[in-house]
């Protein structure tokens, strides 16, 4: 049984603090958040405080779901000592961590939304610790939450942060550009989603390189250039420098 | 009951017969390939030539589905007078069918790959025809197949097709840079694949404008100034252009 108090009351809190609660081999022991009105949100039956220095010092380890700029000040100030503190950024290093020589990571790789329930199961988690006692705990908590949990170290992490940047903003970016275009010419957007559950659909049975397809991968210049007549400044610079890259790329390979 | 012949045995041709051959409402006249191997892929049991001058005159309509630069050649040598003639094709407009005035567009929103069952039933498809009777008759055709079927004109789907390249080929593009980033730093790629199903299931749920987070939407110079000092010239071209449109478009709205 691992005992966990969790800090912060926002989004990640919320998810992780339903998962832990009822979860056979986790004992969440309390709920810091920053003031009472953000404990007003959690749900009836934790032990909350908004006390720092009321916090139990019967945990395991002291998980933070706090913004990233928040870390590095809440940590320093974090009144227990020698306890191994945790935060769950994927952009932050292990040494974000202040005021402990036991320092912790627990990254759980998913974009979250505020009400719907999370399959932890499917959620990849890495971590990382300053000891290896820390990093084997931090392991087994991730693996009992989920089938897929990683030992990742801060370099690496900030990589794959930086991956996730393109696999989900810049996506979900394209997906906004496309949303306008629909608008724009009073096209049903609902026309595209199939489209776009497809398309990462296919992440899982082939290799994004090889699923490519479309007027840049065919090098199809008429179509492109048809398709630059109808864009306004911001978007057409967008498409060339993508349908660039979609050339070379595939130029290369070809 | 509505007869159809397909002429072409590509990806889009044999997911088509698949779907024609044993549908109550479609009687499924014959296929022509441009040649005796092009035939041999297709199920057994289907009235098949390689012939253009074999062609049946008794279908209601002559569906091609082959590459778009083939489409007016093709029609323009069509040998059957004054029959319903119909492209596949998101990118031409009506007027690529030459040489019969009853001009058809069946356009499933969609990427086939080549191996995987297709539910039709979930594939929007739009329509278009040169005269109201061959239009309700290509509208009843895609209404018997899928739940999202809708009379588009060749403006507005050029439109969407424009629109599909942003939502389909540069977020698979997207993928790709973020699997790249992997790569490079021997970090597995299927880490990022529950995070890319999810930012594409919830475009079913909430606009992508809404649902857009990361450095940029925050506007986190400092994330952003990371990000840069790790990425390749290419890949830092794109993460710039990205992130400065993104800035914008919440610049604007904040």
């Amino acid at each position: 049984m691992i005992s966990v108090t969790i800090l912060g009351t926002g989004n990640l809190a919320q998810h992780l603090i339903r998962v832990f609660k009822d979860h056979p081999e986790i004992n969440l022991i309390q709920v810091y958040g920053r003031n009472k009105t953000s404990l007003k949100t959690l749900p009836a039956g934790l032990s909350t405080t908004c006390d720092i220095n009321q916090l139990s010092d019967r945990s395991h380890l002291y998980l933070t779901a706090i913004s990233d700029d928040a870390i590095t000040t809440f940590t320093a100030n974090f009144p227990l000592k020698n306890k191994l503190l945790v935060h769950t950024s994927g952009a932050q290093p292990l040494n974000a961590i202040k005021n402990t020589a036991r320092k912790g990571v627990f990254y759980p790789v998913q974009t979250f939304s505020k009400d719907a329930a999370v399959d932890f199961s499917t959620v990849p988690i890495c971590v990382e610790a300053s000891n290896p006692k820390d990093e084997k705990m931090l392991l087994t908590l991730a693996k009992s939450l989920s089938n897929a949990a990683y030992t990742i170290d801060s370099l690496k992490r900030k990589q794959l942060h930086l991956a996730a940047v393109f696999a989900n903003n810049f996506t979900n970016y394209c997906y906004t550009l496309a949303c306008e275009i629909c608008e724009e010419n009073d096209i049903p957007f609902d026309i595209l989603l199939p489209l776009i559950q497809e398309t990462a659909q296919k992440t899982t049975q082939t290799t994004p390189l090889e699923a490519q397809t479309g007027p840049a991968r065919r090098n199809d210049k008429k179509t492109i250039a048809a398709h630059l007549t109808l864009l306004d400044n911001q978007k057409k610079e967008i498409y060339e420098r993508l349908t660039r890259a979609i050339q070379q790329t595939y130029g290369k390979k070809l």
